[in-house]
Parts: structure tokens; C-alpha cells; sequence
């Protein structure tokens, strides 16, 4: 079966707190012109909607890693449903998505709930989920370009993923890409994944906060695209995890997703996929969101034991989970409206429970990042409230490759991670060079 | 379509060197009983040649990441060639294989070929390709142990990807797992993923050579079962990821598969994979084999110099692709069938020009292990020979994750790496926190 083209819904943009008006897609924009707020990218599902329920699904399911070109991206293979307008020549892909989908039976048992599966969105080229929204936003970009708007470089305020992904993704299109970080966490360890990409990695004697100042200050010259996670087109990326999710699941929708939460795009991106298989694929809805949160970076935790009638000002303390360590999260209202459309509900995680939940999940053979294992010790916690029943499908959502995080392990296995008592440790053990030796070593250990 | 479970060839070991015999897969053997030489996995292909090429490329093509359960698993969809006597309970799977191959039109202007793409087999669970023969050996040890025979443990000396592989596996499967090292080479930090899955390291006051004696000795006991490279098992699944290259072009053989060279195991899998292609799928066989080492550990290239006709034995020297330093390759002779078989050439590379290929490829959105570098720095050289063709279709298998080798690339960019003199490194550029200052560190960038 070949792609409908017919169907092809235009794009655009609008404000995401209901602003009236269309932006145009070409326009480059991340604000709202009348309320200041964030955008999002929408299109008509009218012309979508006409295919039947069944034939997107084998569609898809025609696709994949087994096919040429851009049927084998996890986030090109749904091109419907993602950027219509963009052409095979114009996508740019790394072979992002179609991670691992991994039932994980024993850790199941010990965590308490009936199914329990890791999507690894780790196992990707730049080692985290990241790759799926960055391939969109490169992609449009291209598109500008070619448009005729004079995107002279694409620039982030960022000291991890989101830098290293963007480095990627424009080095392979051959697009400058712009690293403001500010001096004090510059280190070549930390960027070198960027700094091998080829990016300008500017170190600014400045906060966090006055980096993501001046970058937003220099996108407002058009010729300087923004690709921080204001922007809307990621989130076109990132859906396709729960789309690819579903449908690994033969497009039966898992009872839970869990997912760890800083800046909660993911949290919004996986409620809009939701939203889109159940109405494009008619998949029924009944897919519960569980966002794992860590105590020293809880505000949306704390929003949410409130009915999220307040917003709450968080410090965001120090945590292993750097990812995710965000006191006031830019996706804060995409996550609400993906909590109140799912359901669902939002934890949170002391540092020892989410070391203790990752060495868990480890000596089961997972490796997991610790931001993982904040949702994971939510899981957990909410399997043990009853929140999740012993029956219920639980898909995690590993957001990066524990190869990311080797020295959180590295401290946890030497007992001196801040904050985890590391009852799990597993050290090298020293014995003599002689078979008697490690004979009686192995035997030690099965006695344990 | 179903799988044709009636075309199960019965595997079987027998001597790699042609001693006569079969051994019943099910003994637990490393060595030709006759000549002490290697052992190997076949099975009777006549069954398996009774269904029709088309059959096998529309079955291979109808499972992969979409699918559920093994279908999904780049080794286990592929079972009828790999172990058809295993079921899918059987099967120990973490969402190995269907790995990104991702065309690099870029980078093939740059080292002059026609077409060059990746396949990237360290996106995977351990971030190497070892996960793909690991998932065949630890489901062969849980077919022995259903079988009556009792295995307590899996053994190997390693210290780098194939005992985080082995970790990851047997942890999975709930089947202790044993690393034997040499007391100098153990850090926690190198050894992170294996202690990380639970495996009992033991830290041994002798070298190398010495933890592989002692491994030996200690499988001579059939309850120790022995994971390293000269266990045939491996390469059933490592073989796959010929077929996965083969099947991910449309079914059309590359004209080149270049893939680093250290214990040479991978070169005689890829032999055999092609070998399989080229039988079962009918699939014209062209494709030819570039085998990459580096300087300091070359002696496939001395011997392929020799027209193999001496084999020479090299003390291994310091280099920064720490997973081929090696001297004495245990599949010297599988790899020599492989080429002469397939014909192909040899390489060697200096650590300076590793290195450089490393940079020019991660400066265009890939992220290449010193290994990898080191074949693509082949590549380079073969095409600026003639040997490789300015039209040919290359792909390169790179074989672990960048991430795994997060030193090198730091010490490279700081100018540190040893042999290398770093002519594309890439450094934080300090600036004062205005826009201007910003604005004019991006001019200056752009008119390098």
C-alpha cells in the first residue's frame, strides 16, 4: 500500500492556551504574538481522518527497520501524522526510533504489577529519546531554508541531551549549530558529544537562566533558529513514542505508560500521541500517565497534589537525575492538559529509592539512566498504593542510555553516590590466580 | 505467513578445520575432540533450501520492531538460520539487532566512494554488537540446563564489551555470570556494566593470558560454561547482522562490508552470513571484505600481506581501539575462509589517522568508536588505491557505541590522545555573557 498523499492535513501554528488565529508554519515564531504563551503545531486530522482506522494501521506496520530510506525511521515511517509536507530529500534521519520494546517479566514481579516493559528511546544514535524530536526540528529547518528563510545556525541553552542531539542532527545536515552553556559547567567530558559534532560551544560567564536568556535574545533575529524545548516542532518527534509503542504492542494501548518528568515535553508529546491513535488508528483510550518525579525537583508533583490549582516555585536541589532536575518546567501546561486527557498520576522519588530502583533494574539486566529510575520507583510506589493493579500493562519509558550516566553507577557500586545507601553494590572481588581460588570465590557467591 | 517450522535443519557441532564427526549440540565442547582446533555450529541447510528465496526474504520481511515478541528481535526473526530448535520461551532477548543503517552521503564524498552508510550496531542494549551473539549463547545455556545439563555459571575473561554483554544476558535469564580479569585491569568505572548486571568479577593477581588459562581450566567442568570468543555459538548470532545488512538494502548485497579487525570473530560471521544470503534469500553474491586493524596490533593485515600463507605473532601495542589490541586473533582461521571466500583486503591504520577519521565523521552527525574509525580509515585508504570503487556501495559495520569510548574522544579534543595530532579539534570557546560578544564568536566561527 502506498503512503496517502491525498491526506495530507496542512500544518501550521497556534497558540497552545487557545488564542485565536493560525501562524504560519514558515513563520519563525515561539510565542504566542497575543498572550506570549508557547505554540504548537497543529494540522486539520479532517483529510487524516478519512483513511479508515485499519489501513493507517497497516501502513505502518509496513514500515520499518527492515525498509528503505525514510520507512525506517521510528519518526518518518509515521510522516502523516508528523510534518505532511516534508519530503524523503528533505528529513533529516540518523535511523531514530523503533527502539527496543523489552519485557522485563521478573522485574515485574519484584516491582508488583502484572506486565512490566522498558521502551529503551536510550538505544538510539545520540543515546537518548532526544533524537526523535531533534530529527523533526532539523528536518524543518531544512524546510525553512529552503523556503528562503535565511537560518543562518540553530542554537540551545543546554548541557546535555538536547545539545548532543542538536549537534547531530545539524552536523548531518550540514547546519552550524550554536551551544551556549555558561562557564562554570564547561567541562570537555560533559561536551564532548557537541564539541565532536562540530558545534560552537560558547561558554558564557553567566547562570543557566542569563544562557537561556541570551539564546532566546538571539532567536529573535530569525537567521538564529531556537531549538530549545519551547519549541513546538519537537514535540512532533517525540509523540511517535507512544504511537510506536502502541503499536509494538500489536496497537493494543498498554494500561500505563510511566515516564520520568523535568521539563515535561515528553509528558505532553506522549499525550498527544495517545490522542492521535486512539482517533487515527481507533485504538480506545485507556492509557493512564504516570510521571516520575525526583523529591528535589518535584514542582510538578507538588502542582498535582494540589489539583494543580496552584503553580509552585521550586529550587531545584542536586540530584543524579540531572536530566531532569528543573524547578519550573517550560512544558508545565502541555503535561496538565496530557494528565487531565489520560489521567493519570505523578510521583516522587528520594535519591535512595531511585539508586536502590536502577540497581534493581540492573542486576535483572536492564541499565537503566537514573531519570528512568525515578519513574520506575514511581511505579513502585504507585503498585504498591494499589494505584496499579497486579494485572495492569506497564510500559516505562527509558528516556536515555545508562551509558550517559556511567558515573552515577560508578558511585553507587564504590557506596558513594550522595544520598543512596547502596544496599545493591556489586564491588570486583580479589582472589588468588589458582582454580581452588575462584572455585571457592563462585561458591561464596552462591551461598549469598 | 507462517514460519515454515517443517524446514528446521538439526544443528550440530562440528571441527572448523574439516576433522570428521558430528557433536550433538547439546555437549558441552569448545575444541575438536580430534585436533583440538575450534568448533562450529552447523545445521543441514537441505531443509532450509526446500523453501523458496522469495519465501524467506517476504517471511524476514513481515517480522522485525513492529512485530511482537521474537519476531521483533534482529537475531531471533531470523531463527530458522540461527538455532531452529529454540522456542520463544526460550529465547533470550533484549530487543538485540535491526540496528540504524544510515546512509552518509557526506562523509562518502569525503573518503570518495560511491555510496557509504553505517550500520550502527552499538545503538544497541550493551551499546556493542556483542549483544547479538550473547543472545544466542545465554538461550543456548537455557536450552542445556532444560536439557539436564547442569550449568551453574557462565564464565569469561574480558574486560570490555563482551562481559557487559555477557552481564546483561545472563542477568536477564537469571544465570550467573563470572568475570575473570587481571588484578591491574580492574576499575570500577570499566567495569561498571558488568558489576552493574550482578556478575561476581573477580579481580586475579596474574595477566591476561593468565585469567584466559584459568578460565579454560575452570570450564573443563561442564557447569562452568564458557562465553569466550572461541564458543561457536556466538556467531550464529553475530552473523545476522550480514542478513540484516543485506535484507535493509532491499535484499541487494553491498558491493563492500568493511568492519574492524581484532579477534576476528565478526569477519568469519559475516562470511557466514553472506554465505547464508547468497544460498537461502538468492541473493547474488559480490560482496567483498574490508577488514580494518590498527598499526599497533596488525597481524591479519602481515598475514593477508603474506598471501596467509605465515602467521605472524605480534605483541599488541597500546592503541586507542582497546577492543582489537590484539596480538594472537582466536578466529585467525574462520576469517581467512571468510576472505578468501568473499575475496576482500586488510588494513592498517595509524593512531593518528583513527583518529582523524573519527573526527571527520563525528564532525558529520556520527559518533565512530576508535574500531569503527580504524575500518573507515580502510575504507579511505582502499578507495584513494583504486581498490574500492567510486561508485561502489560500501557499508561500514561500526561496532560499538561512541559512548563507550566517551576518554579517547575527550582526550582527542583536548589535544591529549596519544599519536594523534588532533587537526580537527573542536574546544569551548570562551565569551563575555552580552549578545554582542555572542554575535561576534558566531561571525568569526563562520568565516573559518
Amino acid at each position: 500500500m502506498s503512503a496517502p498523499t491525498d491526506a495530507r492535513g496542512s500544518t501550521f501554528l497556534a497558540c497552545e492556551s487557545g488564542c485565536p488565529g493560525r501562524i504560519d508554519a514558515n513563520e519563525v515564531r515561539y510565542r504566542c504574538p497575543s498572550c506570549a504563551g508557547l505554540l504548537e503545531v497543529r494540522r486539520d486530522l479532517g483529510p487524516l481522518a478519512q483513511i479508515a482506522a485499519g489501513e493507517w494501521r497497516q501502513l505502518f506496520d509496513g514500515r520499518g527497520p527492515t525498509r528503505m530510506g525514510w520507512d525506517a525511521s521510528g519518526v518518518w515511517s509515521k510522516r502523516e501524522w508528523v510534518l505532511p509536507e516534508a519530503t524523503a530529500g528533505e528529513a533529516v534521519s540518523l535511523g531514530e526510533g523503533f527502539s527496543p520494546l523489552v519485557p522485563v517479566p521478573r522485574l515485574a514481579r519484584e516491582i508488583g504489577v502484572g506486565e512490566l516493559w522498558v521502551k529503551e528511546c536510550g538505544v538510539a544514535h545520540t543515546g537518548s529519546f532526544k533524537d526523535l524530536g531533534m530529527s523533526v526540528l532539523v528536518t524543518q529547518v531544512v524546510r525553512l531554508r529552503k523556503a528562503g528563510v535565511p537560518v543562518r545556525a540553530v542554537a540551545c541553552a543546554s548541557t546535555g541531551d538536547t545539545s548532543a542531539a542538536l549537534a547531530a542532527y545539524g552536523a548531518a545536515a550540514g547546519l552550524p549549530v550554536v551551544v551556549l552553556l555558561p562557564k562554570s559547567k564547561v567541562s570537555t567530558a560533559q561536551l564532548v558529544q557537541p564539541l565532536a559534532h562540530g558545534a560552537l560551544v560558547l561558554a558564557l560567564q553567566t547562570d543557566f537562566d542569563g544562557c537561556m536568556r541570551l539564546v532566546q535574545q538571539l532567536s529573535e533575529d530569525p537567521a538564529i533558529y531556537l531549538a530549545n524545548s519551547m519549541n513546538p516542532w519537537r514535540l512532533e518527534g517525540q509523540k511517535t513514542v507512544a504511537v510506536e509503542i502502541v503499536q509494538q504492542l500489536g496497537w493494543e494501548a498498554p494500561d500505563w505508560i510511566a515516564l520520568p518528568g523535568g521539563n515535561l515535553g515528553n509528558t505532553g508529546a506522549i499525550g498527544m500521541g495517545l490522542a492521535l491513535v486512539e482517533k487515527l488508528a481507533g485504538v480506545p483510550r485507556h492509557t493512564k500517565l504516570l510521571v516520575g518525579q525526583v523529591e528535589s525537583a518535584n514542582p510538578f508533583f507538588r502542582s498535582f497534589g494540589a489539583g494543580f490549582r496552584v503553580r509552585p516555585t521550586v529550587v531545584a536541589g542536586d540530584t543524579a537525575a540531572t536530566a531532569i532536575r528543573i524547578g519550573a518546567p517550560v512544558s508545565y501546561g502541555r503535561a496538565i492538559r496530557a494528565l487531565e486527557r489520560c489521567g493519570g498520576i505523578v510521583t516522587s522519588a528520594s535519591e535512595d529509592a531511585i539508586a536502590d530502583a536502577a540497581a534493581l533494574a540492573d542486576g535483572l539486566g536492564q541499565y537503566l539512566c537514573p531519570q528512568t529510575a525515578a519513574a520506575l520507583e514511581g511505579v513502585r510506589q504507585a503498585a504498591a498504593a494499589g494505584r496499579i493493579g497486579s494485572k495492569d500493562r506497564v510500559v516505562l519509558v527509558a528516556t536515555a542510555h545508562g551509558l550517559k550516566f556511567t558515573e552515577a553507577k560508578v558511585r553507587y557500586h564504590e557506596g558513594t553516590l550522595a544520598g543512596a545507601d547502596s544496599r545493591r553494590a556489586n564491588a570486583p572481588v580479589e582472589v588468588e590466580a589458582s582454580l581452588a581460588a575462584v572455585r571457592r570465590a563462585l561458591k561464596e557467591r552462591e551461598r549469598r
